[in-house]
């Protein structure tokens, strides 16, 4: 077995995808179609949302590469010119290539039931990206990573966490990723690196926010009586557990569970949700604005 | 309370909705989107859906109607010379005005569950449409309709199935519904009358289809020693239980559970299952391709 | 149609319902089977919770009443006598007969999906109670109550608080029911019928608490950007929304959901939380300890 | 990291657990707990079931090992001699001691999800048993396999199946495994491995049966067109996916799902589903009667 196989493979069908989000007005769908079928864009997938609240328009559109006579730089100056100028300078898009392999970067503790799983989808391609390396701010995780043929660096966190984190940063940003993964790493970033990787780094909250923020949320949950335990995947920022969410989830309890089986069962409800949001995230299904997310699944 | 009260109000938005399917090509999207630009309209939900399986394209988009200085007549008529003409002799569509209440018929047998829960929507005005009338093949559910102002037709099903049939038939067609929901109504549709209201006959179907067809699924459920009950909402065909689905759910049951105790969670499931799959027929949000649905909820 | 039918039917079976808690020990299990064993009794569930955390032991016990030589005061008096006076000074229990009808007495304001659900329900004779009166805080649900032959109480609050509440308490307990049920009542209980009706008034919170706690959850939950909405059925105790959970739900939503849309999907997950959380009190399966409920279902 | 690690961690707790079927009659409870009081057990957990539909009742019990001044051994004499003698011919029970490790053997064929989900539990010391080898028609997994340092055994299945199926018994055998799980095992097992193995042979069939039954399920799924897929956990008997449910649950599809997408999102479930029910079967929680399970959990 060689790490080759730990890129993706369900992904056979080669793609443009077209994300965007700029102020509401009339003609913004009539437009972007026209352009996309200007190029020769079969489009596969097109999803749209015009936020009433806010007056913001999200798309999301998907078109066969294969059929479009132009690279992914020269759409992109296209759509540049002859779209984007024309629907104001707040207007944020990006235009991937299917074929352009994405890569993540997972940070951990000791907790391995986030990694393994991941470590799973990878293996068998499920996952729409590449696992560049694992950083552990302890060592316990290095012997699981290893045997999937990912690189591991171990940071310890112990006194000065301000050189930790800097070291963190260091190996982090040396892979470029476009997903740093908390995979129940359990450090609180610093609001410098939450502002570096904002959009890309992704935490799984062991609750279903905003309940039980913080620390030990399932004996917040236990002392509380809950009837379903959740998890919650999102973006990180400064706020702690107050970033955009991006996936959330749960499942059932009852009074016969003791802390110990809120954890057990928790597990399956973070590997989902968190495996869930990192695939949208990957798949530039996620639009974010201001405190929340539009999903185009 | 006046009957007046059983028409819409949460619908408090005025708009045209049009929903297509047709076989699939290049610009499409790009030809709907200008059309509807070119008109004046500003397009509040825009959903797409292209089949690979089936090599069909399907759309549903809502405008503003107060927004587009055309009647829904003539935007119909321009749409069916402008655009339409060019997709195609296969193409179907349709476009409504939400101005337009719907109507709706009932046909019950005795079970209250599903009666009450339509009538208490009606009722609040969440159901995007009129219930215009019940007819049941029982008299027992007369009172609970007059109860709530609507009127309430009994049209015994003895030994002469077919004249019943008939009988039922001239009094729905009187009131030219937009949907015929059996809520739980326990006669079989004649193929003629599955002919004559196909796309618009619903039915609730007490299991998870396919499993549990026919009479008596929660019987069979328990016999079964499955763990989960549903029920299915689809549109009536000539065959028995095996029409386009348009919602499901299911509920979990375990060992303690009786079939007595499975029929009374089951009510909880169907009444939501028929509740979703009602709204979304309403609102024009259910394509029918096939024996399947494309559902743009 | 007579409000005969508005008592239960489905309740065939003729039970004494034993339930008890204490603190745990070796041996009581024995020696409440021993006893039930002892006067005839045929068990038909059985359920027990010995909970590590707070060292208390929890049973319910259902035994066919008709096999036993015993009436329901003889049971209680023999079962004081030899078996809780050795369970020691904190035990509480209870034993019930099924036939004795409960009683429900429902507060409501204008919202009627929770008030319909629970009319339809005791209409059908699913929920084992009667329900006795309606008590609204305006007049507007009358007619619904009126409907279904159930009296109904219009209190207005208006300037004088206390009187209001003075009033509604005297109308309530006229009634000694054995849930009150807080159908949507937009009204803060005081503190002193908190007290009084301790362990019998019985809230639906329109969300997951303990997130959104207060008025207008779905307004927070839509700020937030969550992905599910849910409900809470609860205990009422002096403090806000904070009391001893019984059931609880959720139901996904997403970014093209408005607050009106959640409003709508979160009143089908409030009705049916409500509705099992009402039928497992009635029904003696919940045990109430400290903030918690033990819920054997 | 050593194999050592593979064994059960969480499982803390010395326990004695009895499990116990026979035909209802009264005092079935006194007499057992009666029993469990008389040799110093304090029960830590107690479950009945007492089945109108088969007159036959059900129990599992925990009790504290430690404080029980006997061997399992010792107590199952007692037992067999003072109670289980007394309750009939029919009564099936065991008394097992949460000591005694159990083994488990996976069967697979090429799917790697189950198999990585499982490795990871036992892994985490999550999983209440041992997997003491992986058994493989085809060699693909076993890289996998021995990453975690599990023996793999290749039994090609070619022309002469009956010699496979042979050898694979006298590898399966020679572990004397308590569980013997087709974690998407792709082969039929011949009816006399059916009855060797009787209720120890775990399969997860990728649908919700009896939906789906046989080959393809997921193709069959997206051909009927319904809104949620399935998997069922399930003891093997000689007819195919007939033998009694362990577990079901389903995950929500649309129309925008493929074949693969469905298969996608349907591993989730089956690693979910079979786990719940593999660790309900190591822990003594499910009783089977006739094709259906009694499941205390």
């Amino acid at each position: 077995m060689t790490s080759g196989q730990l890129t993706p493979t369900d992904q056979t069908e080669h793609r443009y995808v077209l994300t965007l989000g700029c102020p509401d007005r009339t003609g913004i769908v009539a437009r972007i179609s026209t352009f996309l079928t200007d190029v020769g864009g079969w489009i596969t997938e097109a999803a749209y949302h015009s936020d009433d609240d806010t007056g913001w328009f999200f798309t999301r559109q998907a078109i066969r590469a294969d059929e479009v006579s132009f690279t992914a730089d020269e759409l992109r100056a296209r759509f540049a010119e002859e779209v984007a100028s024309e629907l104001g300078p707040e207007t944020e898009w990006r235009l991937t290539d299917t074929r352009d392999t994405k890569s993540v970067v997972l940070l951990v503790s000791k907790e391995t039931h986030c990694l393994i799983d991941l470590l799973g989808r990878a293996h068998r391609g499920e996952l729409p990206a590449t696992i560049r390396a694992v950083v552990g701010n302890h060592p316990q995780l290095e012997e699981l990573a290893t045997r999937f043929e990912i690189p591991f660096h171990h940071v310890p966190f112990g006194e000065r966490k301000a050189d930790a984190f800097a070291e963190l940063a260091r190996i982090v940003d040396s892979y470029q990723p476009d997903a740093v993964v908390l995979a129940r790493f359990m450090q609180i970033l610093p609001p410098k690196l939450c502002e570096a990787w904002a959009g890309r780094a992704i935490n799984i909250h062991h609750s279903f926010l905003p309940s039980f923020i913080g620390a030990r949320p399932y004996h917040q949950a236990f002392a509380r009586g809950v009837k379903l335990v959740g998890a919650t995947c999102h973006y990180v920022t400064a706020e702690l557990d107050a970033g955009p969410i991006i996936e959330q989830d749960v499942i059932r309890v009852d009074h016969s569970d003791s802390v110990t089986d809120m954890v057990r069962q928790g597990r399956d409800i973070e590997t989902l949700v968190l495996s869930r949001g990192l695939r949208w995230h990957l798949e530039d299904r996620v639009l974010v604005h201001g405190r929340k997310t539009v999903i185009f699944n």
